[in-house]
């Protein structure tokens, strides 16, 4: 009986078995750079999971799982550029430590390779898999250039929202996970489920994310709670506080989110009190539990054994009842 | 009857009528825009040209060639930020008219897109095709970060020069030609015949362009001659004349391509004289025809109609016997 942890370790033994030893170095050293600063490799190893639910030859999985993780950090890497971001996992981002136009270059070749990858893999639904890994490349950009927009976009409705973090984090969870599926042998309809499974809990998990940033404990989030506050960032919380608000209240929180320089704690503290007095941090957990509801009842409809499909249910409660 | 304007005129109307519609408009516009500014649309043309000898169905042929004219112009809107270039076909260049986030994004999604629009080909080859245009892509990139460490590398070898112009333009000609063969229905050897005549003709093509801008008359060639001399480019001409120079000769064009302000029209003669004294432009005639007799080779061997392998034929002898 396998698990979420030994997937996690048989991956990254792959991952290190196959870090890019093509020249010219300059175009492959970033990309093993960003490979190597670590993360969790939850994506792949849901993948993998996945493909566990219907077939015991995880081996099949790793070209696939190996595409989703190159993926992600592609998307890493140009999205550290869009956003000036010197810091990845602490360490320097690519485009600071190699240049611009290495990150852009590596990053266009990790996303080539991840295609490369994929299609290593042995499966007669091959053809699906790339189709459905190619629709998931397109909305993760759709995605990022929604959340772009929302920066200068003068009101966001919360639908927009919503849509966007569907498509800039949720997809790729989904993907993942319907691609895992199809390899590894599933029905149309079971992968599906997975799919829709993988979709919502990314949503809830993001959903999460926005509590855990105004709410969490700084020692176990690991970073400085009210960060999308002081960046004014137009998160579930913020837009459904405007929602919920008072004409008043909500020219209060605009006013406040349109502000640059501010006293941050003072600045957090207000914000936290309009949040508490319209009752957001409730309103959004309930938001959040609804689509992690949808995702457990999705993964239930799956045909596949109970005992495998508590690997990937634990993943879903453990990721909602993190406080980290 | 086909012909190649035919095709360039019947995938001008299609790219016409595929404009991205999706949203983010943000993320699509950059995205029509380039592909609006024009171009020969030649890599699509002579894709339809490939799959023309050995069927008749040209419209089978379209979303292949709308893949590799979107990947032509996505490497065209990454090279320009990567080559900090203000102009394109004479107009502003993706990044420069919308900003660099939407120069890099954008690119990124016609990348997809280009497979997108692949992946929708009917063939019982597709896989195959899917994996060409892939090894083609990675190398394009290989290529482009070749060509970057020209710039700062001390020394460069005919064959590393030889190899880059391969990886960075002759690859994608190849492919087209191999990739509307394969849909086409030609058999491995035909594909690979026509890879290897695109190939060929891609690098003579490329020497081609190193002689025009040394020796084309300005009028014609659309543009001063003498940039890459000025620019201190290192091209086939001048890797061959350091070369064929005494240790003395080749001191003194290092020397000549080392400085960065100089009277332009000085330095172009001083460096014409010392081509000259080296036979370069002869040298580099016949390296292209080299090259392009390959080429022709391989093109005879294809088993199709001589008639229709005429439009190739012809394409080849144009783009060598233009002097623009």
């Amino acid at each position: 009986m396998q698990n979420l942890i030994q997937f996690q370790k048989t991956f990254e033994l792959y991952l290190r078995n196959n870090e890019f030893v093509s020249a010219p170095k300059e175009l492959y050293e970033p990309a093993n750079y960003i490979l190597a600063l670590g993360g969790k490799r939850l994506r792949p190893a849901i993948l993998m999971a996945s493909h566990y639910l219907f077939n015991d030859q995880v081996e099949n999985a790793l070209p696939a799982a190996f595409a989703i993780e190159v993926f992600h950090n592609f998307s890493l890497v140009h999205d550290d550029i869009m956003d000036v971001a010197p810091l990845r996992r602490g360490k320097p981002t690519v485009h600071n430590k190699y240049g611009l136009n290495a990150g852009i270059l590596s990053g266009d070749v990790m996303l080539i390779k991840a295609y490369e990858s994929l299609l290593t893999t042995t499966s007669p639904r091959l053809l699906d898999v790339v189709r459905a890994f190619n629709q998931m490349a397109i909305q993760v950009c759709e995605g990022q250039q929604m959340d772009m927009n929302f920066e200068t976009q003068p009101t966001v409705t919360i639908a927009e929202y919503l849509k966007m973090i569907e498509l800039k984090t949720a997809v790729l969870v989904a993907a993942a996970l319907e691609i895992g599926a199809l390899i590894g042998g599933a029905s149309k309809e079971d992968a599906s489920a997975l799919y829709e499974f993988g979709r919502n809990l990314g949503i809830a998990f993001q959903l999460q994310d926005d509590i855990l940033d105004a709410y969490g404990d700084p020692k176990k989030f690991g970073k400085k709670s009210g960060g999308d506050i002081v960046q004014n960032k137009k998160t579930f919380l913020y837009l459904k506080a405007l929602d919920t608000a008072t004409k008043e209240l909500a020219e209060e929180l605009t006013g406040l989110f349109s502000k640059k320089s501010w006293d941050e704690t003072e600045k957090i503290a207000t914000v936290l009190k309009i949040f508490d007095q319209l009752d957001i941090k409730n309103l959004a957990e309930k938001k959040k539990e609804e689509y992690w509801l949808h995702s457990l009842k999705a993964l239930e409809s799956v045909n596949a054994s109970a005992e495998r499909r508590l690997i990937l249910e634990q993943f879903a409660n453990g990721l909602m009842n993190r406080d980290f």
